[in-house]
């Protein structure tokens, strides 16, 4: 069911910080800031050959990181995200095999502008796993 | 510098129920279990299309992961692995940026019989950092 492997996040203190060490310690492909007011977040894209790397700090209210980071204040790993092709279809055979899902159950719109779900950490071993239709 | 992800690493406490969830809820292609001894951890190898994705449980005395599950009893997130073509110059590079290695600083021959080496976590804002020569 699932696919590939959309991206990691990595939530940090610092964006403009983090995104320097991926560009010049790392030497990847770093895109700029993009702000998601809608997802609470600032985001910088890493583009590896094969995946992303997202690195992400709290933006506005009520963002959805900033209690991870709270917690976590050197940052640190946040979630995975899965492709999958039919969401729907993913829901039920997660739900039907003992997995909840977050929020109200049903898909939203996620950072990349396709329906996103996310399961509980606790069904996966303290794993977020986010899952997106492509 | 850095290429492909070579794979995120999750550390669970019960290999056996993880990888189920993977194959039956997320209908993930699962290899079987694999004792590594030698690193101190028996290992599913979870194939995407893109990349993999290491299920991981403490293996014997001392294994580098007993830490982090005594931490986290649930599991959870534990590293993620980019590709390098020389893992000499990438260390350079890294040190001369300030990056601290792990250990004695010098590659050593990792889970998938190639030179790694494991960058400190608060360099890279919490997140611990392999990288493969491949």
């Amino acid at each position: 069911m699932i696919g590939r492997l959309n991206h990691v996040a990595l939530v940090v203190p610092d964006l403009a910080r983090a995104a320097a060490r991926y560009r010049d310690a790392l030497g990847a492909e770093v895109g700029p800031p993009v702000e998601l007011p809608e997802h609470g977040v600032r985001v910088v894209f890493v583009t590896l050959p094969n995946t992303k790397v997202e690195l992400l700090e709290p933006l506005g209210e009520g963002s959805p990181v900033a209690g991870f980071l709270e917690k976590n204040p050197s940052g640190g790993m946040h979630h995975v995200c899965y492709e999958v092709e039919d969401l729907g279809a993913a829901r039920d055979r997660l739900v039907a095999a003992g997995a909840r899902v977050l929020g109200s159950g049903e898909p939203r719109i996620g950072a990349h502008g396709k329906p996103v779900l996310f399961l509980h950490p606790k069904d996966f071993d303290g794993t977020l796993v986010e899952l997106e239709q492509v």
